[in-house]
């Protein structure tokens, strides 16, 4: 097994949570490099694209969240081999990564009206959007995951971007907005919190 | 060999080159649905997300661009089986996606100053950026390919869209931008535009 480690910033969501999920619930052995938003300014220089998550592997870094969760989920055996599915896999994976674009310059927002503002537009648009069209690919695909009939790394996306919007920890995107336009995502999101392995990994950090 | 369609726009570049070429590489038959602009607001109805490229393999629909070229790429023997080498190969397509994020609300805006102050400050931050980090990149694997030393899916990907921003059809994007920032990327787009399989390509579509 290759030396792995993984930097991200010092919290249980964003675009690091897939990898370390995948990692914990294959048995997989890795350095959980957390960064403080106090470090970020110093740490980002030497990052391939000034950005996290980084992985490194046998000291060869690699960038990209995606990418990132796809070779954790090769190593963890929750990454489909059949191309179809991964196909499948994939695109539940970057239609995630488009709904978040909408949201992210909301961030960097400082006036509070204009952040309102913007979070609203995001809500009413391209997060009920993706919302919608994503519960109609998982009925698409029976239901219950989003490829190859087991868990994958594409339902350990969504289900952690879903568990993020019911946080209500954004402030102006509705906390219910998934249980009124896609109940099939709720569904899922407790179907995948249900799982062993999940269950462990976020005890395992209180 | 399956069924495969590919949807999207009748232009040869955007999201729908890199698969196109790499069936059209791989001697892989398939369906290409040129869609025109006339034709799109009746046609993204039907579609997964309301965009394309959409793939039909078996007549079962597939979105988002990157997952169609991995899978495109694995039928053409073009995308890496080492996990690693298959990382570095996702790694380059997901930052060129990154870097188109930041121009496309440029096209949705009529008045033509505001465009040319979008682009100007978008060539200036995020193109420049990303332009400097992918040539970086190159020059960490190599030099010649992105991934697996070897001509994947992501040297296609690299190539269009620094193809693309060379050819001076993006109003307020300097020609010249990356010949300046990043004569790596250059180099490596005439190593990938002098393939025969990808000059045939061009070629066949004059």
């Amino acid at each position: 097994m290759p030396k792995l480690k993984l930097s991200y910033f010092d919290m249980d969501g964003g675009r690091g949570i897939v990898a370390r999920l995948a990692f914990s619930m294959g048995g997989i052995e890795f350095e959980d490099h957390r960064i403080t938003f106090a470090q970020w300014p110093d740490a980002k220089a030497g990052l391939p694209f000034e950005a996290v998550p980084v992985l490194e592997i046998d000291g060869q870094a690699v960038a990209q969240s995606n990418g990132i969760n796809r070779y954790a989920g090769k190593l963890a055996g929750l990454y489909p081999e059949d191309p179809l599915q991964a196909a499948f896999c994939d695109e539940a994976m970057d239609a995630v990564e488009d709904a978040l674009v909408g949201l992210s310059a909301s961030f960097r927002m400082t006036d509070d009206q204009e952040r309102k503002a913007a979070r609203e537009a995001y809500a009413e648009g391209p997060l009920s959007h993706y919302l919608r069209c994503l519960a109609a690919r998982l009925q698409a695909r029976g239901g219950e995951w989003f490829a190859d009939g087991r868990l994958t790394i594409a339902d350990l996306k969504v289900f952690s971007w879903v568990r993020h919007i019911r946080s209500g920890t954004l402030d102006y995107i509705p906390e219910d907005i998934v249980d009124r336009l896609a109940p099939e995502l709720v569904a899922h999101c407790d179907r995948v919190a249900a799982i062993e392995g999940v269950k462990a990994y976020y005890q395992s950090r209180q």
